[in-house]
């Protein structure tokens, strides 16, 4: 009895372990499985409000560089003028919301047609949560071309000239380029070019898509409306000193402050930790371009200079755009010290051999120095491969630059996109600039220029309660 | 022997595979299920810590609009008394952190009396890290009302008076209204009104509870102050040009920026994706309403107004601050647009008709074009309905508006809403004023009005070395 | 048979249960086991990047600040040296960006020698995402403590001679000190002294680090300079008052916003719930160092004064630096007023006692509440103990302090700190200065320095067209 009792015993305590087990893994494992699955979707949904928050916050400080657009050009400008160009720049913001909403977000991000342009999406039609955060933080870019252009021509183009050029450098042109190089679907990253060099472009925040796209609207620009009454006499360029120094000089620090956002928000992804090289690049190029600058002018005239020396800290910013995820820190000190030089002697150059008249030197701010910005990724890149301090970033250059063993593939397909920039919005925009020309007029008369855009524009004065040295 | 030993060793076999994996689950599943509800904590602790970042950085977004506020004011009138409306502002976010600290929370968020007023909280008692948290980004809120009301009466309010006032505003009007519509125990949310019509009153981010009443107190303030010297010359309104359109300017912007932090705060939810459509909603209908203004202007004048048309930005992000949560991106640029028509008319029907003061047009922007933002939302609500782009939306009005099938509902509880916050705003202040009046006395004296606010209540001037033209 | 067979039934039945289940548990738990791992990574690294994010976004809020303090520092001074200021913070940011790169990471947290400074990782050698994001934080905050100097020493300070001493700020006074306070092996929270003492030194935010070490390094260096021509009058004081307050408010509001990345990124984690704490602490603080000196200068010349309120307001924020971690909302209402009153008197005493001029009020902003500051960590701490509120804070003061019954100990670690802080600031920047003044000199010569810095050293007028006052 006693054996076979406990032979039942020893086989109902078994049977007892292995049903309670059983019944342990019906009802708890599949449970905590479930929980797993909802934690990793929890995560999922975590990272995805981490980039919503982050691209929301740095869109805002983007957005915010427009204020620091509109306080450059004033305060490089005469005070004749300031009611007109912060019409200019406020008008140009609020048009590109409306304007990238219905026409540019759908042309630069809409489905592809040939690799050239997107054709769907407009007044971002079906949109979800995930498009509107994109295209807020893609709508704040939109609209600095334009911006940029408006700096170049201050002074004496007619309003509703520039207005009409604004939309269509927000609906068109812009987006276009933006969708070659930004798209994934462009002839910048796929297709025939690329196929050809072996290596996709390189733009990782916009040297080229925005800086160097409005830098050539404004070359084109610039040569259409033609200089200001007295900035040149006998061929010879005379300065024409900027009202306000503190504006301008709190408008760089702003647009400092919104390469925060510029360069850390296009990461797109706030998951990803190479957010953090990006903006210690983006610092160090910033204040070596600067450094740059205030040592060359001290050198070449004896004492620093004020304004100069600020275009020099954008110069860094606008070159280090596009390499500021794929270099070392080496790279973006000496990226930003030779975005310096460009810019000074490009600011010379346009002056005194193109004799150009660029109020707020956004030609060579924006233009030349976006330009070496896509040159200097096929020179400084890392790469990705194995050994890289940036092996595992996800937005880097994957191919080397030149300097770093990767070949020559990536800088031509660097200098592809710099021809076709050029190109492409110097093109464009003169071709639209001549046409307007044509009709409304690009041009004041040369008594309202005289005068001044103020008052025949708007009908008001800046500074209506200060005593103002005539010219 | 083998046939047994067999057995037995198949016995055993099973046996020991049972007891492994009751040992397994013994030791392994527990412990994973433990890990299970840590991970779970975890994420519930990032999900908060998300929203807690969220909320400092929008509150410190907001804070700066107290910057842009400034501005905006002193850009709109005269040197003589920059310094003053300068302290003013100051004063009043100063005022406004301690008193809404020591009152106004307690008011606004202590524990309900009646729907009426809160009842406990006061300097913050018992406040706890969430407590902090929403604290911050609803004093931001909080001094805003006051800062608005400073604008309308600028250049000949007495300061001591108008910082009582702020004190008041800040403890007590916006507060009590505050505590109507946002504390969930309010006669607007929960209660008799909201019994007999059926929905609760929705106010996003404060259309109502920040911006008309801080309209509609500006209101009283101006008909109790009455008109500046020389604003209406035989009953005809006279134009005051303001000093400095630039910091005009920058101050919009400035306040345009903080809106991402009001709008987007107010979901008061970093994990909600639909707080990207609330930006992209936000900045639609602001820059419509900038355009309509410009367009209004132009063809009013033959000349677009930049002090307007800044004006016209402010009027669309008034407008959509209660209903950008819950439109769609189409009826978004609608209510700009409306907003935009609304301030234009209505700051020409402050100044013609009502022969009204009002320096900057807060009247106008905050309050007619806020209560505008409210009835909005009854007109063009999408619902959170099957089928509505706002399915899942956390703090979209749950109805849908009269033009999305919802009926007469929402937009009733609206107009009450808009009922209410003129009867309250404008009635107790109209009542504030004039016992500060009567007593203590609102308005300067003609002398110190004329000879400017900055030397007589302070004894300085804002710009002591530039020459100022005399009027 | 069936006896046999049922038994065999039962038998196969039981073990294929068993088998499913032992398969179960090797295909199903060991796979969500390992999602379960998978999750916390996920976790640990989200919560890695919601840090990243706050920090990058907290130090481009305190980059900011370099727009602030060149606003005030140009508000506060005359038009003729404008220019020249606005280059100098210019230039202390952009050389602080990449003299902190190469040197001062690398003395401040580099491999620690003897408690005293770092000795390794100069040019960011071997970085990492880690390193970049902590670099970046801190880069923002060690160009400060030059800029603090650079207001006190405004108008009459060689261009060259600051930029050298700029170098050594941010090379080597600032992070030998901050090496001292934060690198983790420093003199004042390991070693002999704290042995001695028995608590570590508890600088939050930087009270000492950042502001006093500006502060007590501006002293020497108007020491060394002297006064501006004019200040003095037959041994009194003179006014010089500044030239724009709409700037100088800016400014200021600028700054408080900076503070809440100042103050709220010190956590130096985003998860950590306590910053809400910090964030409230900091507001209330300088809100009500801002209303005592309103107050104080009402009585005092009845009339409020604008320029030392709105440095209340930045004392109250200073104050509050190093213990806003670690105090109640109460602690903090009486740090910030007593800052205020410390402010005030501060200002009259470097005025007319101690016959210093200091055109922003840097010394007594900085220096003097940066100290008070420490020391009232030592008085206001709650302490981590049971029952306090801030049980479970991971940054704050640990003892508390001599009001909350913690004894005289942490009082005494923050006295060791005043006086160091003061020594080492004080004393190698007196040396410094006077080694520059001996050299390539100081100050310019009384010509220049009547002229105006701006025409001498830059060959520019910050305001060309406005007609300016003759003193």
């Amino acid at each position: 009895m006693y054996g076979i009792s406990q032979k039942l015993n020893s086989k109902i305590i078994w049977q007892a372990l292995l049903l309670m087990s059983v019944i342990f893994m019906v009802f708890m494992v599949p449970a905590t499985a479930a929980t797993i699955e909802e934690n990793s979707e929890s995560i999922a949904n975590l990272e995805t409000a981490l980039t919503v928050m982050w691209l929301i916050i740095a869109g805002a400080i983007v957005f915010l560089m427009h204020a620091g657009f509109s306080l450059v050009e004033i305060g490089l400008t005469r005070t004749k003028n300031t009611a007109n160009i912060l019409m200019k720049n406020f008008m140009t913001i609020c048009l590109g919301v409306v304007v990238y909403w219905a026409v540019g977000w759908g042309i630069m991000y809409g489905a592809d047609y040939a690799g050239l342009i997107g054709i769907d999406q407009f007044f971002l039609q079906g949109a979800d949560n995930a498009v509107w955060n994109s295209w807020w933080f893609q709508m704040v870019f939109a609209a600095t071309g334009a911006t940029i252009v408006s700096g170049a021509m201050a002074e004496r183009t007619d309003f509703k000239a520039y207005l009409i050029y604004t939309v269509l450098m927000v609906a068109l042109i812009y987006p276009v380029y933006g969708h070659w190089v930004w798209s994934g679907a462009g002839i910048l990253t796929s297709g025939f070019i690329v196929d050809a060099i072996g290596v996709a472009h390189h733009d990782f925040a916009g040297s080229g898509v925005v800086h160097s796209i409005g830098g050539y609207a404004a070359l084109a620009g610039v040569l259409v409306v033609g200089p200001r009454i007295g900035k040149f006499k006998n061929g010879k360029a005379l300065a024409i000193p900027g009202h306000s120094l503190p504006l301008a000089f709190l408008g760089t620090l702003i647009l400092a402050f919104g390469w925060v956002g510029f360069n850390g928000g296009s990461t797109l992804d706030a998951n990803d930790p190479f957010v953090s090289l990006v903006i210690a690049n983006t610092f160090l190029a910033g204040a070596s371009g600067c450094i740059a600058v205030m040592f060359i002018t001290w050198m070449k005239t004896g004492k620093p200079d004020p304004s100069l020396t600020a275009n020099g800290l954008l110069a860094g910013l606008v070159a280090i755009t596009a390499p500021c995820g794929s270099v070392s820190n080496w790279g973006a000190v000496i990226i930003g010290l030779i975005g310096g030089i460009i810019v000074y002697a490009g600011v010379m150059f346009n002056e005194n051999v193109l004799k150009l008249d660029d109020p707020v030197g956004a030609i060579a701010v924006h233009g030349y120095t976006g330009s070496w910005g896509l040159l200097a990724v096929g020179l400084f890149a890392l790469g990705t491969g194995e050994g890289s301090i940036l092996e595992g970033a996800a937005y880097t250059a994957e191919t080397a630059g030149l300097l770093y063993g990767g070949g020559v593939q990536l800088l031509l397909i660097q200098i592809v996109a710099v021809i076709l920039s050029i190109v492409w919005a110097f093109g464009i925009s003169l071709i639209i600039f001549k046409a307007l020309d044509l009709t409304i007029g690009l041009r004041v008369s040369e008594e309202h220029e005289i005068t001044g855009l103020d008052v025949v524009e708007h009908g008001i004065s800046a500074y209506p309660e200060f005593m103002i040295l005539k010219e």
